[in-house]
C-alpha cells in the first residue's frame, strides 16, 4: 500500500511532477494522473491511497486541491471513501479483462493507381475559393436564429434558391413548401421508405408494398428499400430505357424508382412515350414515381432532358443532390415531394433534427443565387466533355471493336463487351492497376433480362493530370478484337 | 388551333418576345415558355402547334432553334409528333385535376416573446469569426481527396481531435478507431437501434430486446427507440439519479440509456455507487449502457464529472454532439463505441454515405485543435453561470417558496412546484408570454414513480438583452406561496 507520495509517484510512473509545476489547473492534472493510473492497472482495485494531507505536503499542493481531486474521483466511481478505511481504489475500476484492439477499416485488396470507378466528381475541381466566399457572405448575413434549432424541412433560403434553380434548369414544378432538404440520395430513400413501416403517417401507407426498380442500377439503393422491408421488382431495360409497360403486370406495385434523364448505369434517356406511360400508370394505379436525377445537368449533345416530375408533381418524388457537383463532401440533397407526402417525410425525419448542416445549406443557397453554381457546372461540363471525347476518340482509334455507350450525358460511359468476357476484362483492368466496375455489380439479383457484359468507366474520377495515363492503361486492359468469339474465353 | 405566332403568343400571354431578345439561349427560353404554357393549361392537350418554319419566321429565330425546341419537348413528353398530323400537345401533359395547395408548416399557437424552452444554446453567441477562420484554414489545408467519397466513420482529422479532447476533458477512453461521426444524438440512436432490426450484424443482435430509460427524459429519444421496435422500460429516479438496481428486476433487458453527468431534466449527477453498479450490471448481464453526455462540459460547482464510459469502454456507448456548443446548426455528433459494435453501426450508416458535412467536420477539427472550442466553452460557461445566478438570486429574493434544483450544471434549471400545480403554472407562464415546458412533458408514459411537478427553465435560450425581461415575466407567472396547499387548485 503506497502511503507516501514517493510510492504513489513510483506507481504512477509518469511525469506528474513536471506537469504539476506547469500551467493549467493542478487539480485537473492530478485527477487525470490518478485516473490514468487506475485505468492502466498501476493502482490495483482495493489499493489504499495516502491521506490527502500527506500527498498535499509531498507534492507541495494546497490540501484542498488534493481533497477535491479525491472527491471528484470518488464521484466518478474510481475511488471509494469510507469512514475509518480511508480512500481506496474502487473494485469496479479494474481494467476490463478483454480489451480488444479495434479492427482497422477494410482497405481495398490491391492499391490501384488508376481510379475509373463511377460516381464521383473530380475531387481536385472543388471550387474552394468560391465556396469559401459564399460561406463568408452567408455566415455574415445570417440572422441569429440560424444558430438555434432548425426547420426540419431545411432553411428557407436554400429551398427558395432550389425552387428557382430546379424550375429554370430541370423543368421541375416546385415551390419551397414541397421541398425537404436531406443529406443525400440514400437519406432521401430512407426518409421515404422509413415512413412505410407503419409509424409514419399517410405516405407510409401509400408506399406499403412492392416497388419496381430498373434491372441495372445502384445496388445500395435497392438494399435500402429491401432493408426497409420493401420488396423490389426489377424492370427490364432496352435501348429506350426501362420497359415501364411491365408495371401493369405486377398489380400490387406501389411505385417505381427510375433514372429517366440518364439511365444508370447503361446510359440513355427514357423514351418520351415511356415518360408519358409511367405517369399514366401512376395515375391509374395510384402509384408513385421516384425520379433519381443524379446527373441531369451533365448533358453534352443538347439541352438537358427535363424532369419527368414536371409532367405530374403529385405523382413523382424528384430527388437530387450536390454529390456530382460540386462534391459528395457537401452533404446536401433535396426531395421535391407530392404535397400529400410532405408530412410523413417530415415525421420520418424527426421534428427535432435538421440533419443537414445549416451552414452548408446557407452557403449552397448563396452559391446558387450568386450564379456560382451555374458557373461551376458549365466549367465541369466542359471539362468532362473533353474527357469523354478523349476516351471515345482513343477507343475509336485503338479499340474500334469496343462500343462506348451512354456517352451523350453524365460522368461515365459503358464499354460494351462480348457476352461472357466481362469478368476477365475487369480482372485484366485490375492487373493494369485500374479500379473499375463491370455491369454485373449493378444487376438486380432477380433480374430476368439477358445479362449485359460491359465496363462502367467513370471518367470524372481521376485527377486531370492522371486521366491520360488511366485511359492508356484501360486500352491495354481491353480484350483484343479476336476476343469477340466466345471460344476465346478461358 | 393556333397556326401563327400571333395566336401562339396570345395563348402564351407572356413576355416571351422580350425574353427572346435578351441574353441567354433562345432555344432554352422558347422551351421554357412552351412548357409553361402547356402546364398552365394555356395550350390544351391535342392542340396543334404551328409548323416550326412558320413559328421561326414569326419570331425571327433560326429554324433549327424552333425545331430543336419542339424535339426537346417531344423528348420530355409534353408534345407528340406524328407524320402527317404535325406537332401537338400530348394528352398526358394536361395539368392534374387536383393540384392541392401545400399546407404551410405548423406554427406555435401563441407567439411567446420570452423563450425559456430548454435545449438550445444562445443563438447570438455563435462564434462566427472564429468558426469562419477555422473553415478557411481547414479548407485551405485539405488534401483533394477530402472532396471525394468520404470515410463513413468520419474524417480522421476530426476523430483524432475528438480523441484528444474527450480524453482530456471528459475522461473518455477512446481512440479514433472506435469513433463514428454522426449528425447528432437522434442520428446516433437510429444508427444503434436500426442495427437491431435484424439486418444489421452483431450489434443488432446484442440490442434486440427491451431497453431501460430514465422515467424523466426527452420523449423523442424514447420515441426513436420505440419506433425501431425497442420496448422502453422506465427506471425510477431519486435525488441520486436513476435507480439502477431496478435493472436486475427485468431479466431480458438489453441495455440502459442514461444521462449520468447531469440527469435530464431533473438535474444532478448519478451517484458514484450507481455508476459502478450500472457497469457491474452490464458486465454480468451482457448489457449495454448508452451514455448521453449532452451538456457534460457545463458544470459550475467544480471539475465536470467524468464519463461513465471511462469505467468500461466495452460496455458503454458514449454519445456527444456540438448541439449545446457551439450550435445545433452544426450537425456533428460522435459515438464512442465498444469495438464489437463498430461494424454494425457502420453497416446501419451505409458504407456509401458519410452523412455529415465533411467541411463542417474539418472545420470542427481545426476549431478543437486550435483551442477555440475550449475558449468558446469557457466563455459560455461564464455567461450561463451568470444567468443561472440571476435566476437563483431573483427566486431567492422574490419567490423563496420555489426551489430551483439541478442548477449545479447544464443550461437549464427545474423549479419544483407543489403537487398538482404544474399545469396551471405552465398556463400562467403562457399568459405572461413565456414559452417553457413543465416536467410532465418529459415523463415516460409508463413511469410508475410518483409524478413530480416543476417548470423546466432553459436559461441559455434567450438573447442576452432579453434575459432580464424573461426572468421578470417568469417571476410574475409563478404561483404565490399560498399556492402550496393543493386546495388552491381550480
Amino acid at each position: 500500500m503506497p502511503e507516501s507520495w514517493v510510492n504513489l509517484a513510483e506507481r504512477i510512473g509518469s511525469d506528474l511532477y513536471l506537469e504539476l509545476s506547469g500551467p493549467g489547473s493542478r487539480r485537473a492534472v492530478l485527477i487525470r494522473a490518478l485516473r490514468d493510473a487506475v485505468r492502466e492497472g498501476l493502482l490495483a482495485p482495493g489499493t489504499r491511497l495516502p491521506p490527502y494531507r500527506s500527498l498535499a505536503a509531498d507534492l507541495g499542493l494546497a490540501r484542498n486541491t488534493v481533497a477535491d481531486a479525491y472527491a471528484e474521483l470518488v464521484a466518478e466511481g474510481w475511488l471509494t471513501a469510507r469512514q475509518g478505511s480511508g480512500t481506496r481504489v474502487a473494485e469496479g475500476a479494474a481494467p476490463p479483462p478483454r480489451a480488444r484492439k479495434p479492427k482497422p477499416a477494410p482497405v481495398p485488396p490491391i492499391p490501384h493507381p488508376h481510379n475509373l470507378r463511377q460516381g464521383v466528381p473530380e475531387a481536385a475541381s472543388f471550387p474552394r475559393t468560391a465556396w469559401l466566399a459564399a460561406a463568408r457572405r452567408s455566415l455574415g448575413a445570417a440572422p441569429d436564429e440560424v444558430f438555434g434549432p432548425g426547420d426540419p424541412r431545411g432553411r428557407i433560403e436554400l429551398r427558395r434558391a432550389l425552387t428557382d434553380y430546379l424550375t429554370r434548369v430541370r423543368g421541375v414544378r416546385v415551390d419551397p413548401e414541397r421541398i425537404v432538404v436531406c443529406s443525400g440520395f440514400a437519406h432521401a430513400l430512407r426518409l421515404l421508405f422509413d415512413g412505410s413501416r407503419g409509424a409514419g403517417g399517410a405516405g407510409g401507407a401509400t408506399l406499403h408494398g412492392p416497388f419496381a426498380v430498373e434491372s441495372y442500377g445502384l445496388r445500395f439503393h435497392t438494399d435500402i428499400l429491401e432493408g426497409s422491408g420493401v420488396r423490389t421488382v426489377p424492370l427490364d431495360l432496352d435501348e429506350q430505357g426501362a420497359l415501364v409497360e411491365q408495371l401493369a403486370e405486377e398489380p400490387r406495385l406501389r411505385g417505381v424508382l427510375l433514372t429517366p434523364a440518364h439511365q444508370f448505369p447503361t446510359g440513355g434517356p427514357l423514351h418520351p412515350a415511356r415518360r408519358a406511360a409511367v405517369i399514366d400508370w401512376a395515375r391509374t394505379s395510384d402509384g408513385l414515381v421516384v425520379e433519381d436525377d443524379y446527373d441531369g445537368e451533365f448533358r453534352y449533345d443538347r439541352v438537358p432532358v427535363g424532369a419527368v416530375q414536371g409532367l405530374d408533381p403529385e405523382r413523382v418524388v424528384y430527388l437530387g443532390s450536390v454529390s456530382k457537383s460540386p462534391s459528395p463532401a457537401v452533404r446536401v440533397g433535396w426531395m421535391v415531394l407530392p404535397v400529400r407526402l410532405v408530412d410523413s417525410v417530415l415525421a420520418a425525419k424527426g421534428t427535432r433534427e435538421s440533419s443537414v448542416s445549416v451552414l452548408d445549406q446557407l452557403t449552397l443557397a448563396d452559391f446558387i443565387t450568386s450564379g456560382q453554381y451555374d458557373r461551376h457546372i458549365r466549367r465541369m461540363r466542359q471539362r468532362y466533355r473533353l474527357r469523354r471525347d478523349r476516351l471515345v476518340t482513343a477507343l475509336a482509334e485503338q479499340a474500334p471493336h469496343i462500343a462506348a455507350t451512354g456517352v451523350a450525358a453524365g460522368l461515365h460511359a459503358v464499354l460494351r463487351l462480348p457476352p461472357g468476357t466481362e469478368a476477365s476484362a475487369v480482372k485484366a483492368a485490375s492487373w493494369q492497376g485500374i479500379a473499375l466496375d463491370g455491369l454485373a455489380g449493378f444487376r438486380h439479383p432477380r433480374a430476368s433480362m439477358p445479362a449485359r457484359d460491359g465496363l462502367v468507366i467513370g471518367y470524372s474520377t481521376p485527377a486531370e493530370h492522371a486521366y491520360g495515363a488511366a485511359v492508356e492503361a484501360l486500352l491495354r486492359a481491353l480484350p483484343p478484337s479476336t476476343a469477340d468469339s466466345p471460344t476465346s474465353r478461358p
